[in-house]
């Protein structure tokens, strides 16, 4: 695949640049790189790991997957959102034909607010989907600079009234120390009753044990995720089988995943050849 | 709200027109109407049950509520279809990360054909959201007049090998004795093994014993039902907790709908008062 591009595969020592395709084996990765390594491709799309190890250095430029599998992603949110929304995990748990319970409580996306936290290639993937069901997206990010079809976009020091006024929540940012915990009692609590969260980021962004209570306490309708804090969810945890919530087990990027990983590094490769800018080049000052 | 539109309202002896808001109360309508009576709303989307009761007759313009309820339906057919691919049954049901086993199984509907039993409404609200997946549409229809967004539409008559060639089949017909069992055995075999099968319109269309079959000789991937044959589905129906199956109790057109009924009848009203053509005319030689 690297020959194909244009690509020589030559020795480390000898090497200019590295592609890494162990997909979250950090444990191997060369504790000290060659000065002659002026470019790095890892794997994935979050590089927390690869920051909190720190591994990834000032002195050469890193790339991460970032966007690869955004499609599948926001695809995935979707499904989460929907099964929410109308009801599935109710009626997958059931053996009778409750239609007189369900009825009034089964929901739609038409006509409301999605409320996305993160403005990146999830959302812009999320947002037209969102838009032929005839919901609207509002969205948060780092600097507010507008997301195309977003109805609203707030930086997230300014979020204000974000949690309260949109009908449903999907994360979709990345896990960076700012991040962390970025949902919890206090934005559960200010969610509407009737809304899902859903998280097809990373687990810590949501405060798992607030979360728990929301849920509980029905401050929340329910949460869909497909990462959870810790992870993989241990077996017992309040999570599992809970009857608001479904569980998916980080399966959110399955398909297509690898193929678009090798898009986007063969693409990488000929950008790199050529002098191009690469895509997907971590920032370590904001943390991915 | 009949006033709202502009009409009058009288005793049945000396009406014009009748709207019928008793969803699904056939025992109550007038045996015989009188002579007066031009024009009757009927509350459903599908008439089957008042076709077979012979209550519409040719005396009259009948009108039912097809397509008011479109959008929430088409939506409930992206929730079950999504959810299927996705399987979100079996996480549902699961109480462990068991994510190296579902990994290789979960599907995307991008790249996707999904075909469409029925060009009406529902089709036309479920094709741009398809759309913004990635999913085209394959249409068959009555006639085979082109659905708008559509691959292909096909009429029934030349079916052909669309079973086969489609990877997920929703149906969104109406209830006619023509399409009685228009899904069963030999479509259910033709069908990919990788296709999930959606039914949000009638369960009679589709043969629910060789749909079970089906499932348990894995010659289809899994069913979404939010309608079938019998309904209620009885207890102990070995479609329920079937691993491969969603039920949910006839509950897509769950939202909306009456505020779109309402629309629908104030809306023919004033198209009645005005001499205009009416929206939803039944045709008795159709059926719907």
């Amino acid at each position: 695949m690297v020959r194909q591009a244009g690509a020589v595969v030559v020795d480390l020592a000898g090497a200019q640049a590295l592609a890494w395709t162990a997909w979250t084996d950090l444990a191997s990765f060369p504790k000290s790189l060659p000065a002659g390594i002026e470019w790095v491709q890892l794997p994935s799309a979050g590089v927390e790991r690869w920051v909190e190890a720190g591994i990834i250095d000032r002195a050469r430029v890193w790339t991460s997957a970032v966007g690869v599998c955004a499609t599948p992603v926001a695809e995935h949110a979707l499904t989460l959102l929907l099964a929410g929304v109308r009801l599935l995990p109710e009626c997958l748990r059931s053996a009778e034909w409750a239609r007189t319970d369900l009825l009034p409580r089964v929901g739609t996306l038409a006509g409301s607010v999605v409320g996305i936290v993160g403005g990146g290639s999830i959302a812009r993937a999320l947002i037209p989907a969102l838009a032929a069901l005839g919901a609207e997206a509002s969205v948060v990010n780092r600097g507010g600079h507008p997301v195309p079809g977003a109805v609203e976009t707030r930086p997230v020091a300014e979020i204000g009234d974000f949690w309260e006024a949109v009908d449903h929540v999907v994360v979709a940012a990345p896990d960076t120390p700012d991040t962390r915990h970025l949902v919890g009692s206090a934005e559960l609590d200010a969610m509407k009753q009737t809304a899902w969260l859903i998280n097809i980021a990373r687990g810590p962004i949501v405060d798992t044990e607030a979360l728990v209570r929301a849920l509980d306490s029905a401050s929340i309708a329910g949460a869909g995720l497909d990462v959870t804090d810790p992870e993989p969810l241990p077996a017992a945890h309040p999570l599992w089988g809970h009857p608001k919530v479904i569980v998916t087990p980080h399966v959110a990027d399955a398909a297509m995943t690898l193929r678009g990983f090798h898009q986007r590094l063969t693409g990488n490769i000929r950008r790199w050849m050529a002098g191009e800018d690469l895509v997907g080049v971590i920032d370590l000052d904001r943390g991915y």
